[in-house]
């Protein structure tokens, strides 16, 4: 493989102007990036490539801020459920909360904008019957109803920025100062916010690239009264609320938001809660205000010739890259974290961008890069896992972040390292712009369609969870399936039907969470579009409790078409009769049994002989198949990524799709192999996704049959129309 | 011990005489019954012994039956839901059932006494977009919505009487004629049930027990096309459904029942839903008119100088033994199948009559009296159950059931249930009327109260079911236990507090449950009340979901109780610190673990660190307490029965009551020894419930202690007030 170059970012620091040199000639790194923790010195600046600047809006700027501790950030938080022993009580209400983070918003009138709610009645209680005790914190109440619980919810300043927050405890910074975090909407920080944004362009002239980390309001990271992690919602825009917003709001969407809208009961809207119309407002009304800042800061940076890249997290919350609202900001680029294939396509498919990067993992930061640790295993199996991916959707360039004098020490990851580079170039110069072969299409139904688009199941960012594993597989097995996937939203369904190009409608969650749909199954629109959709034809896979809620003699609101549903304990009477697993079909073909369904579901029941089980375990359906009208359903448990599960999943949906025909093309028959075929070229790729040997059956794209061998991690390209071996 | 004689019933049959005076020897029998399938002769019926004849009431008169055709019983069926394609639909409504059972009920008119409904929508179908084809057993709808489920509610003629039909089928009877059942309420049927009484009493001179088999209505047994148990609920009242019922209950209470309140979407009310007020309402109805029915014909038994006993079973419905109406009946004696502990107190309790009697196990028939099976081991273990609830509040007699011939053959089983029933009439001698010693009290909470005392969670009669067991087991431990049970519904709170001497709360069972209460927690009273009464001093201990509703922030929502709550995915944002199980605590002192939570329970996370988490695996919380004011909570993830569970239940009850100083007394550490104090005897007992020796530290009735070995499954007699060894 000849020598190539392009397309990488490499992080460099201070004094370290060779090493940086060489690296990048291996590398074949066209730009240089700082990172947390390092700076680039004018040397570095001045080698042949572009230069990347980390670059703070609404935090970093004390002597701004503490002259405008007016103009702090703020959000709603709620207290403590707290019990009445009386018809009196006190809430402490900042119980729980950590005093250097958040105080409380004395500045506007309690009595207007914070509410105490009776969580046992579910109702407001009136302002007349609570005071604000300031000296003590507390909201005393009287004329209550005994044994009922209390909430108070509360506006805060937010007075340290959430990550410098996070990075100060963990690394123990000491007393190096709190970045206090500033307010856009607010007057003189939207002023010093654009006017700095100038000032610092005429101070950076090395610049090339300003990285927005990222811009005005931070996800919400609240921490404890120990200084600990509290509540963690990498989608959550309670810390964009403030008295501003909360009046614009107001004005322009013609009804005020009660701050129950924002607190949500405790659980402040996070993704899993099936989002209310006012939130949905409360986003589109952010969204838009957020857009229009970001853009007067971008145009800045291209006035000046610069180019504006966002950083995906920290302060993101506004620019969601699949919103209405983000091609306006008109940014040239977005860098994203790279957990695995999903994060990857979620980076890699955002429209309204020229470029996109992915920051590959490990970081080079001590906690990988130590003496007696293989820094190029967690790098293997990230690339591993991204490449599938990337083979679907390609970001546009990778890169990497931390302390590149650690990396340089390891000289095998360095050596691993250059051939993922290698290899990168390569896949991307072979595939960009041009479309993959797909077999079929299946779109992801779920309360956030588009908006989330591969963003389902997570609650803080790439974190595991013992709740989401089983779910998130799925759209990781997605994300490098030679299928195409889109997103819909049940409000997309209701409105627009089933898009006719779909051949599979997937639905995947928890019980009355945004991703299984609750109470949205309800809709009567709803439901008979996709009886309809599916009965003339459709393909319907439902995973754990898919169109649950408990309504006319059902749980899953779809049984018929799915063929099972879930025991209550109401129908116990009901004899079940149908538990015996079929040992042979199209579904679980080639694929080692026993399965692995996660967390899986209890109490899945077939409701009828027409069910096909095809797995069943201690009294329970784990996966199934069933016939409706001219179209199929399909029950899965769970599904945990691995390569088994991602094979099952793929031929589930061309089962469901009827497609069983078209199975054998551009396919392999092992199951750690993939195929990805790009008509356009001619070409295709044979990819083995693991770190061994494996031989297998390949069907070229007309179907024919060839018996190959691919050495570990290899990716081969293959010239369609000819019988290659 | 000395030979005693009495409190035992004896199975005999035709030309077993010799045989049967030498067993009514060995095992004391002062009684003989006839049996299904055998008959007593006259010269049984000479022996010194109370003879029982079985009497059905309500069927076995085919020539009666065939001519009033127009007087059977009748039930509300539903139909499948079926999927309209288009706006039209037929649906075959007899679809699944069995037709040698039902028929429809063309007699009366459909339009009045059907309903169809759209599933979808969960409304009526008028009546003028449907008819019913009777040719075809079809009704059409017109005029409806596609891709709505619809389903109808129909009445059918029952002309097989369940118990038999199961007989019959199940021991291939052939062409043996099929026993209509006819309906109590119809003006021949009652006129015939009651003549007859007159008429065989007088045929019957030898009978001294008329054992009702039992009154007027089947429990809900319906089969499906295939000549199979398709629905059972053993507490159900469809099968009591009528004409003449529903315009007698219109009368009496003032409105008319519709279709869909017998029905109930296809759950037919069984146990396990929250009932309505009109389900309620039925129970009622038909509870006193069974009562005031079997009343007239137990007088007649009486009138003949007889005894009438009910089997509590089969036509049972309406006379539910701790229903309110129940005492009036009259009845001497109620015989019961003893499955174990729960079942034989659930008989034993039974109020208003002269005795109870329990029917033990094995039966005597050839599927357990086989050659090459030991019958004893099945009588060991259910004798061993059975004793330990014996000797809380003992029947009155014990007996068996099936072929004398076949038990005969079996000389060490013979043995056996010699020293069985030595041993009952030791107990029954000692304790009988003699209040037990009890620790403190506990009430089990549920929507059924002390209706259904001894009966939560059962589907089919005491049948293994995977969703049940988990909870079955706390009934089973309780049922031996050395506290004091009791049965109260959320509307007994509601209405009268917590009853003065209830030490303990106890709630179990799955989310929306009846058991559990679903909805019945969203009622603040409720609520208020039991957090009040915890808050002051009284003891709650959850098991499975208690409390379970989502609301205000909750999923229990008596978490602020428990300390625990059930993460629904809707506050995975909030970070849940306490993992951390406590090895030493007064709960699970001397309980080897692992310990058995049966079906556990998913996604139970601690509150907060005041929460004593017990036992933590896999992510979650399966045992812990809470302190909660001066009262307690704690929560059990599931409590299947075995000694270890039992064990662990009576220290929970002593925690939650704050009764830990009271633990040693009559007490042993060993957890398969129990101990039951008779304080107006002066006695106490020491029960090895195992088939091997224990030894045991034992505290008497001043906590004094001594160390004790027991012979396997002995039961030692102890004096109060002396230091024994």
């Amino acid at each position: 493989m000849s020598k190539t170059k392009g397309r990488v970012t490499l992080p460099s620091e201070t004094g370290f102007l060779e090493e940086t040199k060489e690296m990048m000639e291996r590398w074949g790194a066209d730009a240089i990036r700082d990172s947390d923790g390092t700076k680039l010195s004018e040397d570095l600046k001045s080698l042949d490539a572009k230069i990347y600047t980390t670059y703070f809006v609404s935090r970093g700027h004390n002597d701004f801020s503490r002259n405008h501790m007016e103009e702090t950030q703020s959000l709603y938080l709620m207290s403590r459920h707290t019990l009445a022993v009386d018809t009196t009580l006190r809430i402490s209400f900042m119980d729980g909360y950590f005093r250097q983070q958040v105080m409380p918003d004395y500045d506007h009138d309690p009595k207007i904008y914070w509410e105490v709610m009776d969580r046992t009645l579910g109702t407001v209680v009136p302002v007349e019957n609570w005071e604000v005790w300031t000296e003590s914190d507390e909201v005393v109440l009287k004329d209550i109803a005994p044994y009922h619980e209390y909430t108070v919810s509360f506006l805060v300043k937010a007075i340290w920025d959430p990550t410098q927050m996070y990075n100060h405890i963990t690394n123990n910074w000491g007393d190096k100062e709190h970045d206090i975090p500033f307010d856009v909407r607010k007057k003189h920080s939207n002023e010093y916010i654009h006017s700095y944004m100038s000032q610092w362009m005429k101070e950076n002239p090395r610049t090339d690239v300003v990285r927005f980390t990222t811009f005005f309001y931070h996800f919400t990271l609240v921490f404890n009264d120990l200084g600990k992690e509290k509540f963690v919602d990498w989608f959550g825009y309670s810390a964009s609320v403030s008295v501003d917003a909360l009046e614009a709001f107001a004005k322009e969407k013609g009804y005020r938001l009660r701050p129950e809208h924002i607190v949500d009961k405790g659980y402040y809207n996070t993704a899993f809660r099936v989002p209310t119309k006012e939130y949905l407002d409360f986003i589109d009304f952010q969204s838009a205000y957020v857009a229009k800042q970001a853009k007067k800061l971008v145009d800045e940076v291209h006035r000046h010739g610069k180019e504006a890249m966002m950083f995906l997290g920290d302060n993101w919350i506004g620019t969601e890259p699949y919103g209405k609202y983000f091609p306006e900001i008109g940014l040239d680029a977005v860098v994203g974290s790279v957990g695995g294939g999903a994060t990857l396509r979620m980076i890699s498919e955002i429209p309204g961008v020229k470029y996109t990067e992915g920051r590959f993992l490990p970081y080079f930061f001590p906690d990988t890069f130590r003496e007696g640790n293989d820094p190029t295993i967690e790098a293997k199996e990230n690339w591993r896992m991204a490449r599938r991916a990337i083979m679907r959707k390609p970001v546009d360039r990778i890169g990497y972040g931390g302390y590149l004098s650690l990396a340089y020490q390891f000289p095998s990851f360095v050596d691993y390292i250059e051939k993922v580079t290698d290899e990168f170039r390569e896949i991307y110069d072979n595939i960009k712009g041009k479309k993959p072969y797909t077999g079929l299409k299946v779109a992801v139904l779920n309360s956030w369609g588009t908006l989330r688009s591969w963003q389902t199941h997570m609650v803080a960012h790439a974190l595991w969870y013992k709740q989401i594993y089983s779910y998130l597989g799925i759209l990781e097995a997605l994300s490098g399936d030679s299928v195409e996937v889109s997103f819909l939203s049940f409000e997309d369904v209701k409105t627009n039907g089933v898009p006719q190009d779909v051949d599979v409608l997937l639905n995947a969650g928890d019980a009355g969470t945004a991703f299984s749909g609750g109470e949205e199954w309800l809709d009567e629109k709803l439901v008979t579009t996709i009886r309809r959709w599916v009965y003339e034809g459709g393909g319907f896979i439902g995973v754990g409790e898919p169109s649950a809620v408990h309504h006319g003699g059902r749980y899953f609101q779809l049984a018929d078409i799915l063929g099972v549903d879930k025991e209550l304990g109401f129908s116990l009477s009901t004899d079940k009769y149908f538990h015996t697993a079929k040992e042979k079909h199209f579904i679980t073909e080639g694929i080692e049994s026993p399965l692995d369904f996660g967390e899986g579901m209890k109490n899945i029941y077939a409701l009828g002989k027409d069910t096909e089980i095809l797995s069943y375990h201690d009294g329970q359906v784990e996966l199934s198949a069933h016939d409706f009208g001219k179209g199929r359903g399909i029950y899965i448990a769970g599904l945990p990524f691995n390569f088994e599960n991602a094979r099952l999943l793929h031929r589930c949906m061309y089962y469901a799709a009827h497609k069983e025909e078209e199975l054998h093309k551009l396919f392999a028959e092992n199951i750690y192999v993939e195929v990805h075929g790009y008509p356009e070229i001619g070409r295709y790729a044979l990819v083995n996704n693991t770190d061994s040997e494996q031989k297998t059956a390949v069907y070229d794209e007309k179907g024919r049959k060839t018996m190959t061998v691919l050495a570990p991690q290899e990716i081969r390209w293959m010239e369609m129309e000819k019988n290659e071996e």
